[in-house]
């Protein structure tokens, strides 16, 4: 997707061989119009899929995954890092490590919205390790639904997530994946 | 506005007289052509105030103001409940304290994108007793930025939260108003 890497390389600040941030439109300030881009984009992709239910993972997620809900015209589900007191239902969760924020999160799905009639398409902001991916992935399978792919805005393609995606036959559609960001410098695949 | 107040009719459980649990449409599950409709309707009520930006907080305060965003074509900030270790920016911060998961939290935004510039929108999912909406407040302030005012999607219209900004001359528009929770009934103002 030609104006997310062009944003990418105008805005995004390489912090290490392996950080890249994108705070300006993406992981703190939104751009609501790329994300409707973004939303169009994963829609044209997985239109054919038969989808009913978008699984996300709060916070980044969110503004991509709504936009193509709006487009797919179906609900999007925001997994939860940590139960609240107003989320009170049959859960079901799974742990994920951050290896960037160095700490393991309990994510959570109440069992209200997805069951084994839902094809769902997890949409995520980035895919680097693959631990967020896998404990989505969990969360739909404990579901019994069926999975249309992974919908990756930004894929560390240095990392191993998306071949442990990939290995096992499911589909990732990565609209930015990168190659490299050695010497400070984004290179795309 | 009709269709959220006849969401929260049809949805909507009541917990308590003052947990009102909208996990289907707005705080777990989204419905996006409802947050569509929201956006459009606070981009109506705004529409003449010069704003430049959106604040908002991470989570459930996402869709909506990415939708407002679309609308009004300004960014949408949200801040964030912890420190992540990509934002390492100057930061504005706030303490709140949520009645509702009984802790405080820190929130940030990063000096980088609200200046004394900008005319900010702020947009929340639920105004209760007011402690999430004094610390964007506070952060709007520390920022030197103008308030157009807030857009709340639902106001406990019998907590205190919407006084203590109301008394303060500042502009609150609230889409659903509800004036009581009690006997496991939803009555709007």
């Amino acid at each position: 997707m030609k104006l997310l890497k062009q944003k990418i390389l105008n805005e995004g600040k390489v912090l290490s061989d392996t950080v890249l941030k994108v705070d300006s439109f993406l992981n703190h300030q939104v751009d609501p119009q790329l994300m409707l881009n973004i939303g169009e984009t994963f829609t044209n992709l997985f239109s054919s899929e038969g989808i009913t239910k978008i699984l996300t993972l709060e916070s980044s997620g969110i503004a991509p995954s709504t936009m193509a809900g709006l487009k797919l015209r179906v609900p999007v589900i925001f997994a939860r890092k940590r139960k609240s007191l107003t989320l009170v239902d049959d859960l079901y969760s799974a742990n994920i490590y951050s290896f960037t924020k160095k700490e393991t999160n309990e994510i959570s799905v109440s069992k209200d919205y997805i069951s084994s009639n839902d094809t769902v398409l997890i949409i995520d902001d980035f895919l680097a390790n693959g631990q967020a991916a896998l404990g989505l992935l969990d969360i739909v399978e404990q579901a019994g639904a069926s999975l249309a792919g992974f919908g990756i805005v930004i894929e560390k393609g240095f990392q191993n997530g998306g071949n442990l995606l990939r290995e096992r036959g499911i589909r990732v559609e990565s609209l930015a994946n990168i190659a490299s960001l050695s010497n400070g410098k984004v290179t795309f695949k």
